[in-house]
């Protein structure tokens, strides 16, 4: 793409109340704008970040079996009176039709639509088990926000629903789903800091687990064991001073972010719904559900608080949303940026002609593109190539700039 | 997909209180699920189709240079009083929140969110034109919903807006964008009954037009110039009874569906959120500004409300959910079905062992895909091949039918 047309800039300054490292580096970057507090729009940089990440997601939710679907951000008042969570559910946003007695919530999760769902399509032993997911938009009334993509009134969730006959088998493909998570995270390219731990409060603390990413914003202080890579949260600490799996007690403490959790519902949601099967038996059972969320744009954000240093951002190669940042200084860079686009290369070519090689510079490390290629009358026929993760600078033919990019 | 796999099953009837055709038929067939009035959830095979129909839309909007955002759901009062269309906006989704004074409108439209945007990047004539589109929910409180997929309070729309620094510019894209519509309508299967009509009422009825696929189902009555492929609604034939291009007297009547329209907003939205630029002349001016919308939900029934007969949907090619429905009766077609699949051909395998064949000719019929293939003792070697539009059956080879499909 030529950044001459791309329709953001980046600004010198983020918004004077936001508070977060990954919103006030995202909207100086022009990856994200802040529509009020806590709801963001995803600009065309952020927005194919946002898409990368969906697509690795998506490929490992369709690796455990998951058949995705999409359902509605508005849910009728009646199948959440039938949970008890009209009432109970902290920060739900609920309100009524101006035109009819309708009364709504905006879904900030979905088992009050998935129960009466799959109850449409369950009734044997052999409907079972199912794997259901959907990737969309959720939300929360929050009070305070101010943790920037970590936690706001409006964010893009993947949820997965699981349903099966017998708590054994909820258990073997909760030890699944653990595993494909792992592998969300590390090709999300925060694997190295990233540790599983047990939830913390909440009545479905002991069925379900967090995965906690070490970065200094987070809004969680967690006892982690790198060996093991598992983590303890403060609670629990008090009482188990130790690694739950090598017994060890040399944990190392540090604040975290929450980018995944994983709960055991149980029987929690089919048992209102009356969501049941008749087993090889013939007995009418209750189904068993798992659920298992991860936040998109929380996962962008957690990227970026994780890696960026005092000039911007530093994205890992899997999400970035350019492969190559080519830069033009005095020159016509056009053939190379041809050449890199025929052999499949994602670049940013930035051919602004009324921009100085100052801003061009401050820009590409802002923006924070895995490689930075420079083509001016001082680099000849060659090309200056260099990482962004790194102060290293190489001469390289277009030739070796395809192959290494 | 094998189908013993998939979560869905067809359905003997649709609910008793669905009336419209397209969501009968996509009830039935386990495409999408009613979550309440008006708002539907897409299962497995219609999310396969509404993707389709995303790409190609998608597609043809980086053609016209469309860049590609996300912006949100929930949209600030205030911005929609500078607008004047809190109060004014028929059927809009108002409600405050339960913890904070703030109040929001659940979008049904983004000039609110993308003419405040824009300014924040645009000031000269050199940042100019801009295109940028989503694909995104979006609501209307409708004291009605009987259309299915025609008229919902939860939607799903591409809405591309785009921005000039001339009335002649804006001229100028809106004809590109209309003939990128009539592409997208063309490779979605409704091109021959999709016609150009000007809007009928609203304010902006003489800068804007619709596109009107023919069909039994629709809300409005159009006349339409089959050689021109250009409509009139009732308003108009009153004064003008002729196609506004030949002149030609010979219009035909039908009921039809709106699955497209397209503005010239000219300076309506910029104008109260200050979007002006500075011209090559240093004088401030305001932005033009166009949109451009299509529903991808109401896209999707309308095809269904074109294309079905008795039994079912019939699918046309480039947005069925899949290629070939491969049914195996009292034989095994894995090897069939693993050889197509390495062909890239999509398929799903009726690979269930306790549905008769009854059940599974029936469920063909009316998910509607575009090939049906028939492996039992019967057909020995050979592979029995129908479309789903044609009645005529033939007998090909294994490497016939990947030829073929």
């Amino acid at each position: 793409m030529r950044q001459s047309e791309l329709f953001t800039k980046t600004k010198r300054e983020a918004p004077k109340d936001e508070e977060a490292i990954n919103s006030r580096l995202l909207i100086r970057a022009g990856f994200i704008d802040k529509a009020m507090a806590g709801v963001y729009s995803f600009l065309p940089l952020g927005f194919r970040v946002l898409k990368k990440i969906e697509k690795i997601i998506r490929e490992e939710m369709e690796a455990v079996g998951g058949q995705e679907i999409l359902m509605p951000t508005l849910q009728p008042k009646g199948n959440w009176e039938t949970t008890g969570r009209w009432e109970n559910y902290d920060s739900l946003f609920r309100f009524k039709s101006h035109y009819s007695k309708n009364e709504y919530v905006l879904g900030p999760t979905h088992e009050e639509i998935i129960s009466p769902l799959l109850k449409k399509f369950v009734s044997s032993y052999k409907d079972l088990p199912r794997y259901v997911f959907q990737i969309q938009n959720k939300f929360r009334d929050e009070t305070r926000v101010k943790s920037g993509l970590l936690r706001g009134r409006e964010f893009i969730m993947k949820d997965l629903y699981s349903f099966h006959a017998t708590e054994g088998d909820l258990h073997d493909y909760y030890e699944k789903v653990k595993k494909s998570y792992y592998k969300i995270f590390e090709r999300s390219g925060i694997g190295q800091s990233t540790f599983l731990t047990f939830a913390s409060g909440g009545t479905f603390s002991k069925y379900s687990h967090e995965f906690q990413t070490l970065t200094q914003a987070g809004e969680d202080e967690i006892y982690f064991c790198e060996k093991c890579r598992i983590a303890v949260n403060k609670e629990i600490i008090k009482e188990n001073n130790f690694c739950p799996e090598c017994r060890s007690k040399k944990l190392k403490k540090e604040k975290a972010v929450e980018v995944g959790n994983i709960f055991k519902l149980k029987t929690k949601y089919s048992e209102p719904f009356n969501l049941m099967f008749k087993n090889d038996q013939g007995e009418v059972k209750d189904v068993y559900m798992g659920c298992y969320g991860i936040g998109l744009g929380r996962l962008l954000g957690t990227i970026v608080e994780v890696f960026h240093d005092e000039k911007g951002i530093i994205w890992p190669e899997p999400v970035a949303p350019f492969r190559v940042h080519l830069l033009e200084f005095q020159t016509d860079a056009k053939k190379i940026y041809n050449s890199l686009q025929k052999f499949g290369v994602e670049v940013l070519y930035d051919d602004r002609k009324d921009a100085t090689a100052g801003q061009k510079f401050a820009d590409a490390d802002i923006i924070g593109i895995p490689w930075r290629a420079i083509v001016s009358k001082k680099t000849g026929d060659k090309i200056e190539l260099k990482k962004r993760s790194e102060s290293k600078v190489k001469l390289v033919s277009e030739k070796e700039l395809v192959k290494i990019a």
